[in-house]
């Protein structure tokens, strides 16, 4: 299952990420926490997403042509929306290609500055008074008097007494909030780091970060190997629920961090030792999975997680090798469906300092929603299913190399394939791309139904009406037919396939509408709707919109992306105590809507499964 | 070096101790932490240290004759000082027999129930919802709505979810302070158990308590076991620093504890898992023993230890086995040789509440003086050096079997040794009794000088005379004959061991010279010294202000006894959060004096190695 990874390096940083052959740069690098301006959604059309490929930049395509002139595309100058991953690359990102993601926002939210000063991790070089007759204090309270008072281990402190004294009382406290990590020799004070980790279900997210400076210095990821046995979080917690499952889980994916923690430490040059805190955000089953919590009753209704609150430890009880005290920080969660992913993204998009309701959506086997309307903050997961990560779509598939991942029409319909290849199936972004599509020409009705190539509008064109199947009892509309499909077969939507695509837009429309209800407002009233999660950059707006996966009546232009909020919330919780105590105020205050219970549930469900207007 | 232990059993609470053989019961009692009332000093005169032996109570001697009637007699009525320990017996002690020590003194500053309901290990039973649709929150969060919030460790909260839903979300929930320990099946409220263990330089004693109820359920007690590597501090300090010596001399008194912990919960029909924490009590360097700190900069100027605060952390980071998750406790110190024990004394005498000015003072190697003048508290410790304990004494010898303890004139002179045996050294009572007999009779000056047998007084009793060497070379003042000795040669006091007392005494005396000046006082204006410690309880007050020990300013009335504090306080550390914060409080508050660098140090120390008055 394991696919080899492409590097690319980013200039001039020196950093370097791993992406996975086939996938558009832009993706690539939106994976790894840096997202670019994309408002046509990737289509090529904006030309926003601009970067300069200092070092194997293949031949410009049309939309490429038509973006630059020839001068820049001769200076390597591409659109990241349409460039390929397929073999290593140098890239240079403009500061004004990068989108409203973290680093815009915390610019709008908190001055780094401030954010950087207050890490949880602090370094202090101190030349403590030597003891001597008058001056007797304990070495504790000697230390305490210049960093602050502090706890620690036993194992710190047996140890204390002799580092003072090996180089006269001097040299540099770590601490971690109140506990002291150790002593080091010397001035260590620009020798500090942490990583954050984005426990993905399907993906690890790690990046090193400068303490110090809180620069970002290097981004690594790797495939969850938990997917190896089973790709979604309901396979796991059965799994986890054997006899050594969840210790064969855990193990797995607390190898694959270290993994993640080595690359990073070899790739900017320093040691393991000097990591001092690795911060953790994901899914609460992921998180789960990593703490070695039980997850048994994750998996039955009504889904109660163990814990609420984040978790804070040595990070050697998990097995990690960083400093010997170093520590792990797991963000809070929300409810067994809303987990610390979403506290992160709240975070880091400083969801309730928004003026106006704003609604966060991260699209994905649960649809999790949070709305922010003053101080009164709801969240609900809505379970989707897994139709967009392609799964129960006849041909539907992840969004890897020939999956077709966009659909467009402009007299006749386009496909555009992860990796340029022939396509083997569809991913979630291009079934919403079609289902938009065949709402448009009336090759479905707003119900769902298909009609056949003799029911559709006259003025349907005739490339729609030819992909559209006579055949009433097998009703079909083709993508791909046999010859351009590297499979052999024809690559089809059926009847079947809208019906899961409506059953997994209409459960998250319809906690959009039951929180909005809740709030007592309608969507049109939501200020501001922000698309998280890494599936959600590459929905187009429109398209969401058409089949009513997002509220119709809300603007376009009130919908923003806001890329992996998941690495940035885990990011912000090692650069700043505040920032981590509001996470954790935010995941308390939250109040969890079980939708399921809401008496208008499963009417608003139905009502979300018609798809808007339309024919 | 191991001696057997002899059993007394306590009626009616069946709570056995263990003795050493000889000792008066007076004492065996006292080391357990049952003080009896002796203001004579234990000499069989105020008949007020009576107890009942109920089996195995032998012949009366004369004191107990005069005491007692002969129907008492019969009752098994006896002194408690008056009786050795020499084979097992079962022993009433009645409440007026007991004196102000931890069970008088608790009941005058802090009612029992108010200690009891206030101990840092609680146990709560909980009968929680069970989770369903609209009823989703985190275990964490249901079982902390019941109990409060609580952290946990992570090997606690992956235990949690299949704990509470064993028995349907009945249990009960064990704390200590913020930490859930864990989470049992039924309601084991009333099985709440704590241990409190004095860590004494030669002898270790630890209680078992009733968390539920405050009662003791039994003591043990222990030769320390790192008596094997040297018999005082400084010996092990050295031990301590060389390689592995510090990890041996924590394994054998940890291994030590947990033979009395296992003692403990067989006389008490419970199981180990039962006991929740251990709470410690000992001087500076038996603390950093215990937890295996590094003492090498205790033994050299300026003896600085590793920690002051105390130390919270689990038990099993000692290796030691009790619940899984039990906690150790290790109170605070004041100083290199202000240890926990003093912290402990200060805590159970209420040292800091007390009327007028205060001083504690415990005699030993080191004889650690604190003096509390409204909420003003100085300590110090004064370099006696073991003259006390019978080391550099020319004859001198422990408190053991044969150990003359106790040495009396009335027409001629009496001694009196432990277990009744022939003498075959004398002890550090005995060494008090004997220096302020011969500055009675003028055998030595006040300035500590001999003088022989000719140069006595003309009224000097005739057995005075006798026992006073002609020879002006050699002079000695002899206790035991040749033929009454155990050796086979006389046991005698001689010039140098008179100087060792002078030393020992003089430097305790100048402590409190000292302490009382800071403060502003003079010695008079004391109004009650306490003498606590092991020691203490057999120094006779008279004898001790003859000599100068105490300040002969000091009403004999205003000195009293206080028993074992150090497990008096370990106990009022574990029954109550209070008490144990307010220790912390005490110790970091109360200033730590340097003695050797007060400019009148080496006047004050010379004028106190003078008798006071006498010929």
């Amino acid at each position: 299952m394991s696919r080899p990874s492409v590097p690319i390096k980013l200039h001039p940083s020196g950093q370097t990420i791993q992406a996975t052959p086939g996938v558009p740069l832009l993706e690539a690098l939106a994976e790894a926490g840096v997202v670019l301006d994309a408002p046509c959604g990737g289509e090529g059309i904006c030309g926003k997403c601009r970067v300069v490929i200092h070092d194997g930049a293949g031949p410009p395509n049309p939309a490429e042509e038509k973006a630059f002139s020839d001068r820049d595309l001769q200076a390597g100058m591409r659109l990241a929306c349409q460039t390929l991953v397929t073999a290593p690359i140098k890239v240079e990102v403009p500061e004004t290609s990068r989108l409203a993601t973290f680093h815009q926002i915390l610019a709008e939210s908190t001055p780094s500055e401030t954010v950087d000063r207050d890490a949880v991790v602090r370094k202090q070089y101190v030349e403590l008074s030597i003891p001597g007759r008058g001056d007797e204090a304990a070495d504790q309270v000697r230390l305490g008097a210049a960093v602050g008072p502090f706890e620690a281990d036993l194992d710190v402190i047996r140890r204390l007494p002799a580092q003072l004294r090996a180089d006269r009382f001097r040299g540099t406290a770590v601490l971690a909030g109140p506990h002291l990590l150790g002593f080091e020799p010397g001035n260590t004070e620009s020798e500090s780091f942490a990583v954050a980790v984005d426990v993905g279900t399907t993906t690890l997210v790690a990046m090193l970060i400068d303490l110090a400076t809180g620069e970002e210095l290097a981004i690594a990821s790797e495939l969850n190997p938990q997917t190896r046995y089973g790709d979604d979080v309901l396979s796991r917690i059965q799994l986890a629920g054997k006899d050594g499952g969840l210790a064969r889980l855990q193990q797995c994916i607390v190898e694959a961090v270290q993994g993640l923690l080595e690359r990073l430490v070899s790739t900017a040059g320093i040691s393991l030792e000097r990591i001092y805190e690795v911060s953790f955000a994901g899914n609460t089953t992921m998180q789960h999975l990593l703490t070695g919590l039980d997850t048994r009753y994750l998996g039955e209704v009504p889904f109660v997680p163990s814990v609420r609150s984040s978790l804070w430890f040595p990070a050697r009880e998990l097995g990690l090798r960083i400093h010997p005290n170093g520590r792990a920080y797991v963000l809070s969660v929300i409810g067994g469906f809303v987990g610390g992913d979403i506290v992160a993204g709240m975070l880091v998009t400083d969801l309730v300092r928004r003026p106006g309701a704003t609604l966060l959506i991260d699209v994905g086997t649960n649809g999790e929603i949070v709305l922010a309307s003053g101080n009164h903050v709801l969240a609900a997961a809505a379970a989707a299913g897994p139709a967009f990560e392609g799964a129960r779509i006849t041909h539907g598939m992840r969004a890897c190399a020939g999956a077709i991942e966009r659909v467009t029409f402009d007299d006749r319909l386009e496909i555009a394939t992860i990796g340029h290849t022939a396509p083997r199936g569809l991913c979630g972004s291009a079934l919403i791309d079609v289902a938009a599509l065949m709402l448009d020409y009336g090759v479905i009705s707003p119900e769902g139904r298909f009609r056949t190539r003799a029911d559709l509008p006259t003025d349907a064109p005739d490339d729609i009406r030819r992909r559209t199947s006579e055949d009433r009892e097998n009703m079909s509309f083709e993508l791909a037919s046999a010859q351009e499909s590297a499979t052999g077969r024809p690559i089809v939507i059926n009847q079947a396939d809208i019906r899961q695509l409506q059953l997994a837009s209409g459960a998250i429309r319809a906690g959009i509408e039951l929180l909005t209800r809740r709030a007592g407002i309608e969507p049109r009233d939501v200020s501001e709707l922000i698309i998280a999660g890494g599936f959600g950059n590459y929905i187009r707006r429109a398209k969401a919109q058409r089949i009513g996966l997002i509220p119709p009546s809300i603007p376009c232009e009130r919908i923003r992306y806001s890329g992996n909020t998941s690495l940035a919330g885990a990011r912000l919780a090692l650069l700043s105590g505040k920032k981590r105590a509001e996470a954790e105020d935010l995941a308390a205050r939250t109040e969890h809507i079980d939708l399921s219970t809401d008496p208008a549930f499963q009417w608003t469900f139905a009502d979300s499964m018609i798809f808007p207007g339309g024919y």
